[in-house]
């Protein structure tokens, strides 16, 4: 959540007559849960847009660069070097971080070709999110694009609206895929939730049925998405896969009392008790979110069975600022406001839908601010980065 | 211009690095004609947006149709039946009708499977307009696009943003490309065109150098055009173009007391009489337009080498009204009305790139519009529709 929070209402598929998605069939849109058809991040690029708060994509980057390098190279070397080289970012969202990663891959594939002495392939850049995604700020940004790529082959760039749980792309065409903070959305809010508690997601306090129903959705979204991407993928293309997971623990309903959708049912809570938005609005608003543990998320790559895990890594997860800037009260306020607006530009969209004028954003998340700030000295967190690395059998 | 002019600034292409926009190198932009990187169909779906407006494609398409759908089943027995189609409709502009092209090859592509008793292939929809052009608008209208489809293989979509004047797909993967009034657009106004002549296009009194300089731009583009779409499609493919051309006449200048353009000019004459602006700003507001004789466009067609023609065929060109509509007078106002709207929509974007807040654009159209209930007795029209299908050698 450094950075991309991603919508995945497979609804808006742009492939509703394939096969795959009948087997979607049980996914019913809820209407219970309607908000979650506006799970999309703030378009334009004012102050509250993903675009401008998504400048942590870059730390992001930073992190999970040397894996994507990696896997970039050897599937070029095991393919023999492709004269074309089709390169899809799923739940980009909009802004120009999201050319970060398509600039490395590029660079990385005509390095490589130079140092190989190869024709650099030409690359068709794929950028994948949900048809509500602004799609169009993004496009603003691709000249700079291009000039961030240094001399090989022609670079496409192409917008592939629909929803990553479905087939997005023709069969045995993909070489290389990347996800950044998008695969730890659900396709829907799972059934069977606890109605009367007043927590946008698990708590520690929450029943074990919860975590159960919120797995059971996650095995099945994650399963699908694994199947469709098989579909697309040629044999031997890689995947670079990074989510928010959680760290292994005995008791699997542990958040740490300053996790962000904790912070978020607390500064929701407080308008509760000043009369702003009744309770049982509020506890109707679930998130479609799972942070699995990094046993889950192998357990159901091996069970899917059309990848290879080359590489799971855990790194540490933050909003974009680290245990260090507590330090100074200050930089607790500044830290608090940095996630705010990072969390905002992530759920404004689902709050609007659900809450319409009841709340006011802008009161709700100087809430939110507040609360981080208030948790400037916890130190143990739960939550982790997972970055995976697939190879198409 | 029933529909969509486009826009074909090159300077947006996505493919800034591929050798062929090297050649390119003479289209230097022209700050002299800066507006026309604006030449882009207004956005959204308000009532003077291109989305609106456009509903004229309905009937330019059923005109095309039986050669968009002879050239479809050309194609795929041509090729065998290929298991997975790219397609391409260039220049595609935004809002729900630019589908209908792509639902018609779909469609018979689905149709053609069953009678020969061949699996359907999947069918990859490739929209392609500038980086400006709103796709997020266009997005919107998958879902029904989807449900317009017969049953048949799975069906994606994309947008490609940047100029047809460029690269914009890998090699030897379209096809099947498509494109409506799009490329009588140029790449940029012409130079050496008169500077004190207050009209926004060639008229039959200008100087026989405005035509050999609009005829040597459309030289150069529709060339690269053809360059860059034989670069990208199979052997085999097939392209179908249609664009607004005028008759064969003696005088090449000679165009009709109602051309389109010569009612923009006119009307913009009346601000200047008014007052409102001066003729120097007028006289330097030109179209990047150009429309062809069947003869000029034939001979650059075989000049350039890569492509048969395998038809070509010329159509009454209107704005949305026929003759008939003219017969009662309240039937010409409307006209008037109609065909302002779509010329408003089509280069609203650029005259308040080059006026500003000189000119009031409702103003304008208000005239626009008279002129055009004025001419309702006119029957002799220069403009025609050309439809040509080609076949990549």
């Amino acid at each position: 959540m450094d950075s991309r929070f991603i919508n995945t209402n497979p609804y808006s598929s742009c492939d509703c007559k394939s096969d795959n998605e009948k087997s979607n069939g049980d996914d019913k849109r809820s209407s219970e849960y309607s908000f979650v058809s506006a799970l999309s991040m703030s378009g334009g690029d004012g102050d509250n847009s993903y675009s401008t708060n998504s400048l942590l994509q870059k730390r992001v980057l930073s992190r999970t660069k040397r894996v994507l390098v990696e896997n970039t190279k050897e599937m070029m070397t095991n393919l023999d070097f492709p004269r074309c080289i089709k390169v899809a970012d799923l739940g980009c969202s909009s802004g120009q971080n999201i050319f970060l990663a398509m600039s490395e891959i590029g660079n990385t594939i005509n390095a490589l070709c130079e140092e190989w002495n190869k024709n650099p392939p030409e690359i068709d850049c794929c950028l994948n999110d949900l048809p509500s995604n602004d799609f169009n700020t993004t496009f603003k940004f691709i000249t700079s694009f291009n000039k961030k790529l240094t001399r090989g082959g022609s670079c496409f760039v192409s917008g592939v609206p629909g929803s990553f749980y479905s087939r997005l792309f023709p069969r045995k065409s993909l070489h290389l895929v990347h996800s950044v903070y998008s695969i730890h959305f659900l396709s829907k809010v799972p059934e069977g939730l606890e109605k009367s508690k007043m927590s946008v997601y698990i708590t520690s306090s929450s029943p074990q049925s919860e975590y159960k129903a919120y797995l059971n959705q996650f095995q099945k979204d994650f399963t699908t998405f694994l199947r469709m991407r098989s579909e697309e993928m040629v044999s031997n293309g890689r995947m670079v896969l990074t989510l928010i997971g959680r760290k292994t623990l005995d008791d699997p309903l542990y958040r740490d009392c300053c996790h962000f959708w904790t912070l978020l049912s607390e500064s929701l809570h407080d308008l509760v008790l000043e009369g702003i938005v009744s309770a049982t609005k509020v506890s109707s608003f679930k998130m479609p979110f799972y942070d699995p543990s990094k046993e889950e998320v192998t357990d159901l790559i091996r069970k899917e069975g059309s990848f290879k895990i080359n590489n799971l890594e855990t790194h540490g997860f933050d909003l974009g600022h680290s245990v260090e800037d507590f330090s100074l009260q200050s930089h607790g306020v500044k830290a608090g406001q940095k996630e705010a607006s990072c969390i905002r530009a992530v759920t404004e969209r689902m709050l609007v839908a659900h809450f319409g004028d009841d709340i006011n954003i802008d009161t709700l998340f100087n809430k939110y601010a507040l609360r981080v700030s208030q948790h400037a000295s916890c130190r143990t967190k739960t939550s982790v980065s997972l970055v995976v690395s697939l190879i198409r059998k």
